[in-house]
C-alpha cells in the first residue's frame, strides 16, 4: 500500500497543476486503505507542494496556528504580565524558590502516571535517538527533577506551558497549550501545614486577582476510598468508580448513577449508599460527623482522612480562610497520583457563568445556572509520585496546587474588553517629535540621550513625519508626553514639552539631567 | 532486517530479566543492520520495560532530561530572572511590545525557510490531526503572525524557547532546548533607522549586562551577493559560498578556500578574489572606499548595501555606539531569509574565552586566542518572510536582533559561582519562629498576619521545631530577619525581632501594622 501510495505522490508531483484531491481519489480507489495513511499521503503531498513552491512564489498553505492552540497579541500580553505578577507576587511571599524543566521529557518518564489521559500525550516524531513527549502537566517533570537531583526539600513553583490532545473548547479557555501555575512543597513535614498554606495561596490569588466570589472545595482520597470500601465498591472498581464521581460536576447525581450501575456494573444498593456520601457538605463540623457515622467510621482509611480533614481546618481557621473553604464529599479530582487531601477552587458568579459554562450553546432551557463554572484552581497531596522516579522507592511526600491560569485570562480579557479602560500594550514615557522638516538627526540624538537616561521613549522611523501623526500615534498607544523640536526650540536650547491628555505645553533646556519633569515620570 | 529486530525486541520482553544489552548482541550478530536502527529498537525495548513495570513497583529507567535539555535549579533561575530583567527593561524602554506564539507550528509554516537547517527541526508524531514541527527560531513565526493577522507594523520583542535537532554542546551553553529573547521592528520606514536602533539595543544590552569588552560587526547580503557576483561566483553558488564564508569565524582562510574550491568547485581565481575583500574592516570610511572600487562598483547591487552602510553609520553616530560596531566583510550568517543589513556581536575578552571556545579540550599548543569566543547577539533585515506567507505576496519590510541568551547565562553562571557572594533564590523578609514548644498556633497566626499585610513571610511545618534550625535556614536562605515568639512575649503582647546578621534584638508589639521594621524592610 505504502508503495502504491509512494508512487502517486510521485506521480502527482511531476504533474505540477494536479490538485491534492485528485490524488486522494486514485488512492482512494485502491482497497484496504486507511483514512490515517490517506491523510499521511495528503501530508506529504502538501509537503511537497510547498518544497516546489507556488506559482509565482505566492503559496497556498492554511495560515493558521495548530489545532487547539493561540498567539497572544499585545493586549493578551499585557494581560497575560498582569495576572502572571499578582501570582508570582504571591508565590514569592510565601517564599517560594522557582524551577524550570525542558518542554519535553523522556517518553519513559511520563509512561503510567496519567490513567486513562496517556492518550492525550503528544509524541514526537522518531527522528533517531531518544523517545520524547511533550510535558503533560509540571507536576510529573517536578517528581522527576526531584528524584533525579536527590532533592528531599523544596518549596517551588513553576510557571509553564503543558501540552494535551482534547478536545480543545477554546471559546471557554480550553486549549491544547496553556499554562499551569504550579506551587508545591515537597518534604517529610508534620500533618497538614504545608497543606492548609495551598489553600491560603489559592485564597490569597483568587482575591487578589478580583474574580467575584469563589469557593475552595476539599476532599480527602482516603476518604474516598473508604468510602467505596464501606459502599460495598469491589478493590478493583475504585479508581473507575471515582472517575465517574469526578464528573459530578458537569452530570447529574442521576446520570452519573446511571454511568455507575450500567457501564461500570455497580450494584444499585452501592450506588445509592455512594449518593448519600456524595451529597454532603460542610466544615470541621461534618467531619466529626462522619468520624461517628456508624458506616465510614469501620474504614481506617476513612477515619485518616477525616482526623486530616479537622486539622487542616483548624489551620485554616487560624489563615482566616474558612469562609471560602467547603468540605465537599463529591469532589474526587481524576489524576491517579493522589493519596491524601484534594481540592478543587471554582467561581461562584453569575457573571462569569456565561464564559464557562458548558450550555452556553445548548438547547433554550437549559439549566445554566445549575451548571459549575469551572474549576480554576486545584491540587492535592501526593506522595508516592517522587518514589516511582527513585531507584530504591524512596518516597517524598508533596502536596502542590495548580492555578487554571488560561480560564483566568479568558475572564480577564472579557473584563477589559467590557471595561472603558484603554489596555497599554507599551509603556513609553515620551515620544520624540519635530514640528518641522529635516529634523531627523536632532530627534534621534536627544532619544538617544532619553533612552541613556533611562527614559523610555519613542521616535518615528521618518525622516520628516507629521506633527499630527507623530500626535495621534500618542493618544493611540497612550503614551503621555511628547517632546517636540522646532527650530526656534534648537536656537533657544530648549524643548517643548507637551502633555497629550491636556495639551498643555511647557519648554525645558535640553539637557534632560536637569529636566525634572521627563526624570521623575 | 526490522521483522529480525522486533522478534528480538518480543522474545527479549517475554523473557522477563533479559538486559537490553543481550539483545542488542543479538542484534548486532546481524549483517547490514546500522547503529540508528539498533538505537531505535533498544528504545522500543526500554519503552516496553517500563510499560511492563519493574519489579515491586521500583522502576530501572533512566533518571535524565532528554539529550541537549537541562533543568534549571534556583540558583540559575534567580540568574535567568536577573538577565531577563534587564533585557526586557531595554526593549521596553524602546517602545515594544510583546507577543507570545505556540511551541509547535504546522510543519509547512516552517517549510523552505531554514535552507540545510531544516533537518535539525524536531517533528511532532502523527496522532492524527495536523503536521506539527516545535518551532526553530521565534522569526518564522513572527513573519506567519504578522501575515495571518494582516499587520503592516509593529514593534515587538518576543522571549520564548526555540528546538533545534544539533549536537549539543552544553558547557558552552549550546543545547537543543534554548531560549530566544528577539526585538524586531516591522513596517514601510526611511531607511536604516529602525536598523540602527536595533544595534543600539544589542550594544545597550551588552553593556548593561557587564559581560566585558565587545564587537558588533556589520555587513549587508546585497554587499556580499554583489562581491560574489563580480568576483565571478556563478549565480546558482551564492547561497552555498555565503555558508562557506560565514566559518570563517571557525575556520582558517586557507580551510575556507579549500572548501570553496575543492567542494564547492569555485575556480581558485575567484576565491583569492574573495579572500581580499572578506580580509576587509572598518567603518563608514570602508563603505565609502569600497564605493570607488573599481570591481565592487560595478554591482548594482553592492552600491545600494554599501550607501545603506554609509548611512547606517551616520545614524550609529547619533546613538553615540560607534566605538563598538565595525563593518566587516566577512560576515556572512547562515540563515536564507536575510535580505539586507546583518549583524553579530562577539564578546572580545579573553576571560570568557575558555568558557567558548572549540579549543578548550583541544590538543596542547591550539591557537586558543584567535578563536572567536562565540556570538552573543545576531540579526539582520528580511524583507522579504512575512511577503511568503501572504496569500498575496504582500511584502512587510523587518529588522530584529535576536539575543543569545543561553551562552550570557552560561557566562553569568561562571561570574557567580567565581565571586564570593551569595545568590539568594528567594525574596523572604521575615522568618516567624519560636524558641519554646507549643506555639505553633500562634506562628501560623503571625505568618498569616505578615502575609495578608504583603510581607514575605516563611514558617516551619513543624509543630515543634528547634530555634536553632529555625535560625540555621535563615542563614542558609539568607532571610534578613526572625520573629521569635515565646511565652513571655506573648503575654506582654510583642514580638522579639532579630537581625539574622548581626544577632541584635528588639521587642516589637505584635500588632505588626504599628511595627515600622516589618513594614518598611
Amino acid at each position: 500500500i505504502n508503495m502504491l501510495a509512494m508512487i502517486c505522490v510521485r506521480s502527482c508531483a511531476a504533474v505540477m497543476g494536479c490538485r491534492a484531491a485528485t490524488c486522494v481519489r486514485s488512492v482512494h480507489s485502491f482497497s484496504g486503505i486507511t483514512v490515517a495513511q490517506i491523510d499521511e499521503e495528503v501530508a506529504k503531498l502538501l509537503e511537497l507542494k510547498a518544497r516546489l513552491g507556488g506559482d509565482d512564489g505566492k503559496h497556498q498553505f492554511v495560515l493558521k496556528t495548530a489545532k487547539g492552540t493561540r498567539d497572544y497579541n499585545p493586549k493578551q500580553m499585557a494581560i497575560r504580565e498582569k495576572v502572571f505578577n499578582t501570582i508570582i507576587s504571591c508565590f514569592k511571599r510565601h517564599g517560594a524558590e522557582t524551577i524550570d524543566t525542558p518542554v519535553f521529557e523522556l517518553k519513559e518518564t511520563l509512561t503510567g502516571k496519567y490513567g486513562e489521559d496517556s492518550k492525550l500525550i503528544y509524541d514526537l516524531k522518531d527522528q533517531g535517538g531518544e523517545l520524547l513527549s511533550l510535558r503533560y502537566d509540571l507536576t510529573v517533570p517536578f517528581a522527576r527533577y526531584l528524584a533525579m537531583n536527590k532533592i528531599t526539600n523544596i518549596k517551588r513553583y513553576h510557571i509553564a506551558k503543558v501540552y494535551r490532545r482534547d478536545n480543545p473548547a477554546m471559546t471557554r479557555g480550553r486549549y491544547r497549550e496553556f499554562y499551569q501555575c504550579d506551587f508545591d512543597i515537597a518534604g517529610q513535614y508534620d500533618a497538614m501545614i504545608p497543606d492548609a498554606e495551598c489553600l491560603k495561596i489559592v485564597y490569597e490569588i483568587l482575591h487578589e486577582l478580583d474574580l467575584g466570589d469563589f469557593r475552595i472545595k476539599v476532599n480527602d482520597r482516603r476518604i474516598l476510598d473508604g468510602m467505596f470500601a464501606v459502599c460495598g465498591v469491589p478493590d478493583d472498581k475504585f479508581r473507575t468508580i471515582c472517575s465517574t464521581v469526578d464528573k459530578l460536576d458537569k452530570m447529574s447525581w442521576e446520570d452519573v448513577k446511571k454511568e455507575m450501575v450500567n457501564e461500570k456494573g455497580l450494584s444499585e444498593q452501592a450506588a445509592d449508599q455512594i449518593g448519600e456520601y456524595v451529597s454532603m457538605q460542610g466544615g470541621m463540623d461534618l467531619a466529626e460527623h462522619l468520624l461517628q457515622d456508624q458506616k465510614m467510621s469501620q474504614s481506617k482509611q476513612a477515619c485518616a482522612g477525616l482526623s486530616d480533614i479537622k486539622l487542616l481546618f483548624s489551620y485554616l481557621q487560624l489563615f482566616q480562610v474558612t469562609d471560602k473553604v467547603v468540605f465537599d464529599l463529591s469532589l474526587a479530582r481524576g489524576l491517579d497520583y493522589y493519596t491524601g487531601v484534594i481540592y478543587e477552587a471554582v467561581l461562584t458568579q453569575a457573571g462569569v457563568a456565561s464564559v464557562t459554562t458548558e450550555a452556553q450553546n445548548g438547547a433554550p432551557g437549559s439549566t445554566e445556572e445549575s451548571v459549575s463554572v469551572g474549576s480554576v484552581a486545584g491540587g492535592g497531596r501526593y506522595d508516592g509520585l517522587v518514589g516511582m522516579f527513585d531507584p530504591k522507592g524512596r518516597k517524598v511526600p508533596c502536596v502542590g496546587v495548580s492555578i487554571g491560569i488560561e480560564r483566568i485570562f479568558s475572564i480577564m480579557e472579557q473584563k477589559a474588553e467590557v471595561s472603558a479602560e484603554k489596555v497599554r500594550t507599551t509603556e513609553v514615557q515620551v515620544m520624540v517629535a519635530s514640528a518641522q522638516k529635516n529634523l531627523l538627526e536632532e530627534r534621534l540624538k536627544l532619544t538617544a540621550e532619553l533612552w541613556n537616561a533611562g527614559i523610555k521613549a519613542e521616535v518615528m522611523y521618518k525622516k520628516n513625519p507629521k506633527l499630527l501623526s507623530q500626535l495621534q500615534h500618542c493618544e493611540e498607544s497612550g503614551i503621555p508626553l511628547v517632546a517636540i523640536l522646532g527650530e526656534q526650540e534648537l536656537k533657544d536650547g530648549v524643548v517643548k514639552l507637551r502633555v497629550v491628555a491636556t495639551r498643555e505645553e511647557v519648554s525645558h533646556t535640553v539637557d534632560i539631567h536637569t529636566a525634572p519633569h521627563l526624570r521623575t515620570i
